[in-house]
């Protein structure tokens, strides 16, 4: 932040006085303000969320104006500053740190200042001097932070579900859907307890990776409705003081028109301000895809282990030299990318519930770190499920000698022999084969339970693969 | 453990060997190993768990005699000691651990035995031999502790929801909607940053609570259709081996029949045995629940505060005396429990997710920490929100007097000036009458911004209570 | 509690009036509306907190007779009374919840209250009539449930950690360094991401175990000095207010007697009362040593892996039969016990993290839930550790024939040819021999770096365990 | 990371061939594969880390050329290389994400990939040519990522607790001090429960505070020891194959020298790269110093809520405006942000010991996860140290009329009769005087119980603040 103190500057005012800002920059006193008392950390606000104050300062604007509230000369210059900030231009304008005010009241302000600033500007004013287009009065009219930021909090959340998680999930999914359906007649050993099972077939053990992506999805899905509600209209504590009595559901109507997704009006603004359970629940419905991603990559490293003294039974995508001192060496790296972002994201969760819980009377003010952790969750989401479809999903290699051996070898074709022998003495045959090092159908002869064409009968792996 | 001991036994055995079984328990000789080998910590498995066994033997006997795989006479015992356990009858023989087997095997085998031993009593057989009714071959047939455990791990959690934790959450919800329809013409300052805010009715503030109420119970009851599916017929691995092609959905629709709920049988079982995402989502919606709870006791407790040094707007139940040492103290001790309950959830909430990510190919064995855990979450929130209801909630009463107080001193009231006079200008007259302990009236007037007719015209506390 | 509505009983009586109490238990009024108002869950208050509950009441009841400030008699009856505490022999009559006021005040009043009854009781007396042992002036003389309950939390957790915990760690620890004697000379192959790597042995391996438990050991045992800090003498905010000046350090000279431990009294009793970071730091170290745990139980378990489809290297004891289905089947249940329980672990101090954060002024009143949550640990990791060792380690066989099949095929011996022939040659020897399935000589040979006779000077595993 | 492929390029290669690399960047084909298969999330490595692997190239190098493994000619170049990186002149050259491999290889090539580089541009080579300094045989000489990663972490961490986060939380700790001193005359109402309480003094307040942050730094310094302990010299699995016998000890001497950190050589290289319990133990401290934090930063805004409808008992700095709505409004910001930053800090102790816990056989591979969180959680805690300190500590003022005014109207005053007219009597005191609104003198008169002169001797605050 010291460079700016070196720049030449403007100065800016707010109820507090005069403060120094640099004259290329379009923030205000309070944005400089916020500079110069928060200086913890590297962490800035969120793009996206930056992105959503655009959008719902746009809406205001129009909406206020078409309430006749709003002058048309500054809803016009507003309008076209805000637009700029949604496309991304001004982001250099929105410096401001995670660790503020709990309201975000200080990027709420620091978005007001910009549009101001930037209005002013186009319309040929003076930086800093308010006229035409006050940052207050026009920028935030009808608005306070305890309402605009949760609704930020929720376009930004919506538009990163919706776009880009859902998306990848989907993508991921599908490629395991394809490979599920390639190795739908490969017939391999299964494991429980990281021990011998009865068999299954590859296919079907990917089929269970895509139902739990199919679930998450439904789970992702299930959490948008209540994201739709947003709350602005209900102003400083709820009540919606100051707006006009339509502000709330038209600002509702033009976002949702402006971002094409079903957004309304929350029919509670005071628990819109004071809880944010949708934000809780939200990120649990991604902690239950890191638990499920987790167990795929896992199973996926575990299988490609090896290549020789590993279960060997996957060879996956060999993309970069796996050691700085083996040489040769190739490692499941997209696996551990992944996994480690699973553990990120349940360690988000656990921010996120706790920040959820701490509200008090008419605000919640954990709301900046509560969205900090959702959009990095969802972003390692989605960034994590893309990567792992890109660099490893598509290239998996079933290792079909190692497959088959392990089938052939197992013991728990035992099972198929229960219902002829009873499993007392379908155990018996396991142990014997299991201590003498030898085949189940030596030993189940030998024990005179069945001949061996009784047991080639009877032991087929191709046949216990269902019902 | 040890007391077992020396009670006179009779012999049990299983396919390592025979063990010795107190002759007054049912159980048998896995069992009894189970007690040897896992003496560790005090947590049984769940009542609730055992029950959704009881449930889940009865359901597979009576289908597979309809498919003619368990014979009548067999039927008749297992289904009459079924019920026992279903009953609660046979409680004090499941003796087990939590701490056991990841996959719940000891548990099913529990169930397995003691529906074994009390149906071969009840037919008038020898405890222990197995005959004619027996515990693998019969009570368990064609089933799985992997597909059995996780069964009757949504069964509990279904019914526990349903029946235990949703009533309890409409009861409180009902008794802080109709507290908020009592309080609605109660007006009072609201407090953002635990500062004083714009002003509300006491109504308007239990509206928040009761409109998290209702999205915890929305959350809850979206998280049911997953949990009605279950994992039974797909046996060890998920294929259904050793299973008749009808016994899933037959079965499934069985424990639909017995408990009331809409069970199914689960379209994927590799998922089902694999992954406990549903869990995990389960667990994340109540901890949003958890949240919203711990906010409304803060609420409520701070609001309560005093009686003379504290905020004094609510008169709280005084259930017990407070303190052994200062007479005559009384303490919100109801939202104590409350918040207490709540960071349990929240920790349970940490151990569901870890546990849940920790599966490997096609077995998850976190299974019992994992239910532990939740049926724990559903059992305080639910007797929690009874507490907290009876004990506190029905018997809150405002403090009209000071509730008036703080209302007729706040300063934030000058916010209704913004419209008339702006942002900038309001912020002075508010500072004004901070630093000279004067009114914002007289300082308005004395600052030349309105005359006393127009301040009282713009300020009135009724009319900031809507748009 | 309904059952107890139903027994005869007689009438005790505190400063909100008189209740009906069974006529065979000690407890009291206090305690009495304790269990009517707190009907939460089924988590009783730990032993192992009323034993110590029993030792501070002793302890203040010597200490204030040494002080002239109680009367020999009843000092008498008092610590007689107290004794049967300590001993266990009145747990029956401590029937509360966990759940109940965050200060733990009715555990203390349940103490002082039977403490008071049973006196009577030995003096003649009749119980209710508070005379000759009042349960506040006498029992609870000098104290405030703010100071004691505090103290019996660090009393708990000092003799839990030093009594239980850290003896079974220490016995885990020995097994594992005797194993890892006794297989220093088994060379292995290692694996790092899962994959093939440079061999070490079995020893080197266990003796990384052996190092994370001594790290663990030293971890708890640097938390215990905070925990020999004693809040007692705080009274009801710190100041001490109606004790004696020498009460707080005689007090815990006391306890230091009585428990053989080296109990202090906490320099600053605001912090004692108010925070309880110290137990925050305790459950994190035991959080530290879950993840050494789950650590080695994954690592024996994945050795175990087996017997044919697996990676085999280890032979885990067979202590039950593993699979209701699956005939001979044995798992690693010993390794999924300590897993889960390592789970419950971090669940536990995610809400002891959160828990210990909440308090405010003089008292945090979330208590309960922490020394609930630390003892739980406690007891988990003291018993899983004696679980573990007797169950598994000592049982461990390592097979020493696929141990060294996989040392002799592995590729990442080639890493040994680093300083001889240069990382990218010996990539290129590793990548041809695994593309061709021939060996590292082979295709060294063939490339032309090396003859046959070099390669086996250079390539020698047992000289590649040591810099 | 798109922006790269419009540069001009050179040819970079590594053992899987070549790939083209801005020409103005010095890393090499390791991280550029790293760049195209990981283009996850915003994290990238944090600098301090990137500096710790220039401190550990430097002394591998000369404790190298020492033991006359490196050529001198390439041990100059590559040191002073190496001290570039140290200085932060390469940070631009670390673009690589956290979520990469886990076990930072890649990180630790793109180390050696820039050093080698650099070495090679300073000695007037050809950048690319690995001549004369070769990025894996000369840089990464006698080392592995497995090795050198970990000893980048514990070098960070180091640094950054020993010489940002404990001279912060000293800082802090010290105004609180004087704060306290400045306070220790002024008397207050003590409160629990939230409830009016005995009294105590400011000062004796932040005394608590200020013990809470004595034992919150012994406790981070107490996690040093652990932290100095370095895994260099272990290489791929922690036998030290590749090294010179005395290469371990020299290379942490070494470090040790260069930092004036008294670093040693893990006496256990197994444990130092399978676990990471250390660092576990060390974010458990800081957690528990977030727990102190946010009880302290609660008080706080508590203490200053109002500023009429609130405790009002603070007066806490007014740095910004508080609202976009409510003119005049000041808020605690600094708290908030204190109590955001603690939150996630225990929300990156969930990651970190989730990560922490799941290694594998010879290696951890969250690593990246790992030291992600804990420098995450140590710059926000130092820097929210130092800003609580400057913005708000410091400018504390109490207020002296509210705190004497709560002081005379308490009902808890009535526990100084306690020794006098006992418990039952005293609690008939308060409640009169609560139910009558009168005070406890005129109760306590009325009831007969002493005269009014008694009461006047009896209860003084002042006489409350000591046993």
């Amino acid at each position: 932040m010291s460079d700016h103190d070196k720049l030449p500057t403007r100065d800016e005012s707010d109820s507090m006085g005069t403060i120094a800002v640099p004259v290329d920059c379009y923030w205000g006193a309070q944005t400089a303000r916020s500079l110069r008392f928060f200086a913890i950390g590297h962490d800035r606000m969120p793009e996206e969320l930056i992105r959503a104050f655009g959008i719902l300062k746009k809406a205001a604007a129009i909406v206020n104006q078409d309430l006749g509230k709003l002058p048309n000369e500054q809803a016009k210059w507003l309008v076209q500053a805000a637009d700029e900030v949604i496309a991304g231009k001004l982001d250099a304008h929105f410096p401001l740190s995670v660790w503020q005010t709990g309201s975000g009241t200080q990027t709420n302000m620091n978005s007001n200042e910009v549009i101001s600033n930037r209005a002013i500007e186009l319309a040929g004013g003076e930086m800093g001097s308010k006229t035409p287009v006050h940052p207050n009065d026009h920028v935030n009219m009808s608005q306070s932070s305890n309402d605009t930021f949760p609704t930020a909090m929720h376009i930004a959340a919506v538009e990163m579900l919706t776009k880009q998680l859902l998306p990848m999930v989907r993508k991921l999914r599908d490629a395991l859907a394809a490979k599920g359906q390639e190795f739908q007649n490969i017939i391999k050993i299964g494991r429980t307890h990281l021990m011998d099972a009865v068999p299954l077939s590859l296919g079907q053990e990917f089929s269970g990776y895509v139902a739990q992506l199919d679930y998450s999805i439904k789970r992702i899905e299930a959490c948008l409705p209540e994201l739709y509600e947003l709350a602005l209209g209900g102003t400083a504590v709820g009540t919606g003081l100051n707006t006009h009595p339509e502000f709330a559901d038209r600002a509702a109507t033009k976002i949702a028109e402006l971002t094409g997704q079903p957004f309304v009006t929350a029919p509670n603004k005071f628990a819109a301000l004071a809880g944010h359970d949708a934000i809780v629940a939200a990120s649990g419905a991604l902690k239950a895809l890191a638990a499920a991603l987790m167990k795929i990559a896992n199973d996926m490293r575990w299988m490609g282990s090896g290549p020789r003294c590993g279960l060997g039974e996957l060879g996956l995508p060999a993309n970069e030299p796996g050691s700085s001192i083996m040489p040769g060496k190739v490692n499941p790296t997209q696996c551990e990318a992944m996994t480690m972002l699973c553990v990120q994201v349940m360690g988000n969760d656990s921010a996120i519930g706790f920040a959820g819980s701490q509200g008090n009377f008419e605000l919640n003010v954990f709301k900046p770190v509560m969205i900090h952790n959702l959009l990095h969750s969802i972003r390692l989401l989605a960034d994590g499920c893309s990567s792992f479809t890109d660099h490893m999903v598509v290239g998996i290699q079933p290792n079909r000698e190692q497959i088959q051996e392990y089938l052939e070898n197992s013991l728990m074709l035992v099972t198929a022999l229960n219902p002829h022998i009873g499993y007392d003495h379908a155990a018996k045959v396991a142990y014997k084969a299991f201590k003498e090092s030898t085949t189940l159908k030596a030993a189940c002869v030998e024990l005179g339970l069945l001949t061996a064409e009784e047991f080639e009968q009877f032991v087929r792996p191709a046949a216990m693969l269902n019902p």
